[in-house]
This record gives structure tokens, C-alpha cells and sequence, in this order.
């Protein structure tokens, strides 16, 4: 069924009947002109993200279920680099007149299965027409020790909380026609591209055990999102090219492996500085959550690639565009 | 200058600056992953708009200073219609590369005068590229009792904020190639369109002074809006023909002047439910605000349009699409 036949109340009808409560802390959802949170002296965090169809994903490429998924996790990727738990999400839609049912159906259960997976309930929101898929995603969590990208202090270390590039190689498959199927290597890098994984419960520790000086979500790309960091940190940075989480399904795949690590985009790995006083206490997370090393903060401006030899080159940030 | 040569870093940067503090209550605004709002247990009311080039507005039709404020400001009619008040807006804008800078900076000094107004700050949000221009706002404010659609009750008398229709010959003008100009009835249409107020002073008046049992913004038409607060309320609805408040200047215009007043869109008037214990309060708000007794509730279900004869008719809601 085209979505024309289906119209709006009967949509938001059905998807209020979709992520119905109990919602804890929320006074009223879908449904009213607005949404009502009862707070309780908290720190409120929020983050809004929009991702538009040809710009940010392909349609063909990208299964409805995990486009749901993918476009509330990218906004709880944003969370978790600031240490706050995601609690309640507001969605706008825009969907063409060829949308059919099935495919908005699917993309709602995707999204609630995100949702489900972080205990993060949909209160609001608006489906209107557009030419093309837009999809409008508003993220309100909680936080009590917030960690801020421009924390980032001299000698500090760099970490980021897996492997790096291998979305970028999804990418690179989906443009080829390449689809989720049989080839394990081919999968792993396809499911990094189209389902990210966001690092919510890593951001919540380091944030509680106060072990990070500054955090950010690697969504444009190791260079562009450091750059981001020192420049807010007022310093520059370090890093070591074999020390790069770089997988070896990555390197059979792709040549430029390293060059996909360094400027490949939406990860959503973790990117975090930490002193070199709280090393010993963050050992302690490496077993639950598998941190790389891969570099450190230094007083000259810029970022700066050093490989094995000890050559050391400047890195020019390099922002990826998808499409 | 074309926006491709202006890049978002440049134009986070600006909008940083335009909206700088202080804002009362934000722990955190532009610049992070997140915002972060300090709460003190009082409701967040939150609400979200998506609106679309060619689908909510035309380019050539709205000056983009008057699109900015119609951005934030159909989100305040909103929580007008909540009885709350706006604190925080994040803006999601997707961007054609055609967008010239000169249009962006007018959409923002629009979208500025508007938060000025009623003490909002703009506290983060997403520039992207997209193929029509996207305006995406999130509004959070507070409330403490919160007015919902779902009040109404039996024999309450239902009135209207101001002037219907209006919005809706505006738009006809618009596209018949009329501009605001130097012709005062025509300006007045186009403005109502353009430039629609939000019913904020009256919509927290209400809720103070708790005089509406169901409320609702009129963003749809009369006939589709008054429908939602009735089907809420399990409820029906009579509207007086006579007394819709159409003004002398769409009558002269506009031959459908009692037909745009019912079934036209976007005039952001508040719609409202008082029972009659509460008349005498609130005649005193009348001389503020201009309050217009428009019908009451019934027990049949519907709503019925009455003639000055006393003839009685079905009103089917029908909804309003633009272009």
C-alpha cells in the first residue's frame, strides 16, 4: 500500500499504539500538541540530528529496519560522548508519496528496537510529506558528569574504543552492489556502515569514574573529529599510525586501510583524552570494552601522524562526503 | 557568496556568536556533541516541527527573515496551546548548495527576532546539505499546569484566540503573485500567512489562571483541530456561523471568507474549552486579549455547523494542503 492511503492520524495512531509506556518520568507523550517530562533536578542533555535521503543514506542500499536503527543510534552516539544515558526521543518524518507502508512499518520497528535496546521511549514528534526521505530525530538523556570535547590536556593520552575505517569500506561495498549475505569480512564492514553500534554504556563509565578530559563521537572521521577536540582543547595531537585499530578484515579488504582509518567517517567509535594519573584505573574497562591507545595531546597546534620509523607527517583534516 | 564556499564549521561559528548568552538555566548550548540543560523539577514541555520547501512554504513566496520567525513560531503556538513557555530551541537546517549565505543570514536574523521575543535560546542543533531547503525546530519549555486537547467537557463554551481565514487567502494572494506592499487588507492577509503570532501570553494566562479544560493550536483548520479536541475530549461540537471571528477586511477580499475561517489552515490561533463557572474570569482577559465565543460542547458526536435561521449541518474536517 502507498502511503497516500494511509494517512497521518491513522500513522501516528499506530505508532503511538507502537511505543506505548510505561515511560517512567514522562507526564504525557504522543499525541498533544506537545510532550511533558516531569524532572527531578537532573542535568537534561539533547542532541538533534537530521539525515536526508540521497545526502546521508540511499534507499536502496539501506534496509528500512536498520535505517530506523541507524537514525536514533547516530544521536545516541552523540550522548554517549558526553556521558549522559539517552531517556526519551522525538521523531520527524518526511515521507514521499511513493513511500510505501511496509517500508515505514519497518523503519518504526528498527527504531524501536533501538529504542528497546537503551530503554529510550519515543514521546513526540511529526510526519508531514517531502520530496525526498527526511528523517528529524531529537534525543533528550540524562548526564550528571558531563564530558566536553575542549577538556583535553597536555600529555594526555588518546584512545578510541574500536576499530576504525571499516564503515567507510561498507560504504564502498553498498556502492558497488554488494549487499548483506554470506561473506563474513564483507558483512562485518557492511553492518559497520549500515547499523553503528553507539558506545553508550563505555561514555557512562568513563564519565562516572570521571576517567576522560574530553570526548567526541568520531562521526566525520578520525582527523576531522580530533581537529574538533584539539581545537576546543587549545593543543594538538599525536597519532601513531600502527597503533590504529585497523582490523584485519579491513586490511584484506582495502588497501588504503589506514587512509580509511584516519579520514573514513561514521564509525561512531569513541574518540577520548585521558591523564596519565587515571592510566591504572582505566586498565580496568580495557576487558569490558576493548580500548586502543593511539595516540597523545602535545602543544603544537595541529595533528600529526607518526609511523613506525618515526616519520612524522601533518594530517590535514578531511571531511568525508557520502554521496 | 554560494553556501558551498561557506563551510558549516564558518557558519556554526557565526550562529554561535549571533546567539550568544546568557541564557538563564543551560549548563552547555552550541558547540558540543549535546546541549545541557540544568532542571530545577519544574515540566519540560517539548515539541517538534518539520518544515519542508514546496511542501510547508515556497522560496519565492517567503521572505526568509519572515521564515525564520515561522519556524520557531508555529513551534510556540504549540506550547502556547500546552499553557507553557518557551526556553530552548535547537534547529535542524538542511541546505540546497544554490542556498545563497545572504538568505541564510536573514533566516537566521528572523529566526533570532523571533526567540528574542519570548526569551528563547537557541541552544544547538545540525546544518546539513540537503535537495530542498529543511527546517527542522525542537522547542522545550516549561509548564506547570499543562492544558491538554483531551478536557473538554459537556456544555463548555468553546472560543477562538482571533481573526480565521486569514492565513489562508494570504497564501492564495501569495500565489496569485501578490507581495506585501502598500495595500493595507491585502498586507494584513499576507502577514497572517507569513508571519503568524504565537498565542503565548494568552495560552500561559489560561493555564494560570486555569480557565480552559482543553486547549489546542489551529494549525490545521478549525474543522480538523476543533475534530481533534472532540475525538480527545470523546466528545462533540457546535459552531455558531455567525459568530466565527471573520474581520471586515477578509469579507471584502474573499467571497469564502466563512469557508476559509472553518476549514483554513495556519492561523495559530489558540482554540479553547471553558465551562460555564468560569465565564466571569474570564471576561477579565477579554479586553488583553480579544476572545471570541465561537460554539460549545455537546454529547453528539461530530461537528455541527449552525446558521443564524438556527439550520444545523455536519462539518467533515478537511484538512488543508498547501501546494
Amino acid at each position: 500500500m502507498k502511503l497516500h492511503r494511509l494517512n497521518e492520524k491513522q500513522l501516528i495512531r499506530a505508532i503511538r499504539e507502537e511505543f506505548r509506556g510505561p515511560h517512567p518520568g514522562l507526564a504525557l507523550g504522543i499525541g498533544d500538541d506537545a510532550a511533558v517530562i516531569k524532572t527531578r533536578g537532573a542535568n537534561f542533555v539533547i542532541t538533534k540530528d537530521l539525515l536526508i535521503e540521497d545526502v546521508h543514506f540511499i534507499l536502496r542500499h539501506h534496509p528500512p529496519w536498520l535505517l530506523g536503527r541507524k537514525s536514533l543510534n547516530v544521536n545516541m552516539s552523540d550522548l554517549a560522548a558526553m556521558g549522559a544515558f539517552p531517556k526519551y526521543a522525538l521523531l520527524g518524518l518526511g515521507l514521499p508519496k511513493r513511500s510505501e507502508t511496509k517500508w515505514v512499518r519497518e523503519f518504526f520497528t528498527g527504531f524501536k528496537s533501538a529504542a528497546k535496546e537503551f530503554g529510550v521511549s519515543l514521546i513526540g514528534g511529526d510526519i508531514t510529506r517531502a520530496q525526498k526521505v527526511t528523517i528529524s530525530v531529537t534525543l533528550l538523556g540524562e548526564g550528571k558528569n558531563i564530558v566536553r570535547r575542549g577538556g583535553a590536556k597536555l600529555e594526555d593520552q588518546l584512545f578510541v574504543s574500536g576499530p576504525l575505517g571499516e564503515a567507510r569500506e561498507g560504504l564502498l561495498l553498498l556502492k558497488k552492489g554488494i549487499r548483506l549475505g554470506k561473506n563474513r569480512q564483507q558483512n562485518r564492514m557492511l553492518r559497520a556502515f549500515l547499523d553503528p553500534k553507539p558506545r553508550i554504556k563505555l561514555g557512562r563509565e568513563l564519565s562516572r569514574l570521571n576517567l576522560a578530559s574530553a570526548m567526541i563521537d568520531i562521526s566525520d572521521g578520525l582527523s576531522v573529529d580530533l581537529a574538533h577536540m584539539c581545537e576546543e582543547s587549545d593543543c594538538g595531537a599525536e597519532v601513531y599510525l600502527d597503533k590504529l585499530p585497523v582490523s584485519p578484515e579491513l586490511k584484506a579488504l582495502q588497501r588504503r586501510a589506514y587512509d580509511f582509518a584516519l579520514n573514513g567517517g561514521e564509525d561512531y567509535q569513541l574518540l577520548f583524552s585521558v591523564s596519565d594519573t587515571k592510566l591504572a584505573a582505566l586498565s580496568k574497562l580495557n576487558n569490558e570494552f576493548g580500548l586502543y591507545k593511539i595516540g597523545r595531546i602535545i602543544e603544537q597546534k595541529g595533528i600529526f601522524v607518526v609511523d613506525r620509523p618515526g616519520r612524522r607527517k601533518k594530517l590535514h583534516p578531511n571531511p568525508w562526503h557520502h554521496f
